[in-house]
C-alpha cells in the first residue's frame, strides 16, 4: 500500500514561515535560558557566527561571485545577493561614513518577524534577530574581512524601518596585504 | 548615498539552508540545557506543537485544500502538500494497520539533516528532528484529529530511510460526530 509521488526533490527553498516560527523557538528558548536581554543577545550573535561561518562556502558556491574590490560591492553583495538568496528579500544599503567602511542595510520588512507583533516590555532590550548578525559577521570573516554588525534600528522597537550596521574594520596590515 | 534595488519583495521562500543551521542551532542549545536526550526529544516535540498550532491557518489559507475525508486522504495531504509546501521534499505513503489509522511517511532524504553527519555517541537516543512530529501533531490537533507521531526510523541513526509515524487515534465521541 505505498504510494510513491513523482520525485522531484532536489529543491533549495523551503517556506518562510516555518523558519521564521522556528526563529522564535528558539529566541524564546534563549529567553528562557537567559535572565538578561543581553546575554540573549550575545548567545544569538555567537549561533549566527557560527551559522555563518559554515554558510558563506554554500553562497560562495551557489552565487558564483567574483571578489569584491571594495567595501561598497561587498555591502551591496550582502543585500542584494545574499539577502535575496537566503531570506527572499533585498535591503537597500546606504553609505554612512566619509571613510567608507560604515554600511546599513535597510529593511522596510523583516521576514524574521513576520509572527512577531512587539517584543514584551521585560525584554525591551532584545535584539531579536540578533543571529542575523552573527551570520553576517561570520560570513565576512570566511573572507578575510573582519567587520562589526549591529541593529542600529528596529521594527519591533518602534523604529520606521529595521536597520543593520555594518562597520568593516581596518586592520593595520591591509595596507601590506595590498602591496602583495 | 541609498541605493534602492527594484523592490518585488513578497517571497514565501527562504533558503533550506539557513533554516537548517538555525534548526541544528536550536537543538545544540537544547543539547545544552538538557542533560536527557528524552528530554530534549520532548521540548522539540512541544516546540514543535507550538509550531504546529500556528502553522495550521496558514497551510490552509495557502493551500486552499478541502477538507479530507479519511485518515488516508489526511496523511496524502500532509505528505504531499504540506511537506512540499513547507520544506519542499514529498515523502512516499503507507498505511501500516488493517484499521487504516496507521500511516508512515518515508523520507529518502531529510531536508533538516543536510549539514549533520551523524549523532555524536552519548546523543545516541535523540530524534534530532523531532520537531516535525511536535508540528504535525499540532497542526492535526487544530483541525480536530487527535494523533501520535513519531520516528519510526531515522538515517542519522544508521536506518536506511527516515519514516515518520502518524497513529490518528479513535476517539469515543468519533461516532457520535458522524451520525450529526
Amino acid at each position: 500500500m505505498s504510494r510513491s509521488p513523482g520525485r522531484k526533490q532536489e529543491n533549495h527553498k523551503i517556506s518562510r514561515e516555518l523558519f521564521v516560527l522556528t526563529y522564535g523557538a528558539l529566541v524564546a528558548q534563549l529567553c528562557k535560558d537567559y535572565e538578561k536581554d543581553e546575554d540573549v543577545n550575545d548567545c544569538l550573535d555567537r549561533m549566527g557566527y557560527s551559522i555563518g561561518v559554515r554558510l558563506i562556502d554554500d553562497f560562495l558556491a551557489r552565487s558564483a561571485v567574483k571578489k569584491c574590490r571594495s567595501y561598497s560591492e561587498t555591502a551591496d553583495m550582502i543585500a542584494q545577493v545574499a539577502f535575496k538568496m537566503y531570506l527572499g528579500v533585498t535591503p537597500s544599503v546606504s553609505c554612512n561614513s566619509a571613510t567608507g567602511n560604515e554600511f546599513s542595510l535597510i529593511l522596510d520588512k523583516n521576514p524574521l518577524v513576520d509572527f512577531v507583533e512587539e517584543l514584551p516590555a521585560e525584554r525591551a532590550s532584545l535584539c531579536y534577530c540578533n543571529l542575523l548578525c552573527g551570520v553576517i559577521r561570520g560570513a565576512l570573516e570566511m573572507v578575510h574581512l573582519a567587520a562589526e554588525v549591529s541593529f542600529l534600528q528596529d521594527r519591533l522597537k518602534g523604529d520606521a524601518v529595521t536597520e543593520i550596521g555594518i562597520t568593516f574594520l581596518r586592520k593595520p596590515e591591509d595596507k601590506k596585504h595590498r602591496r602583495n
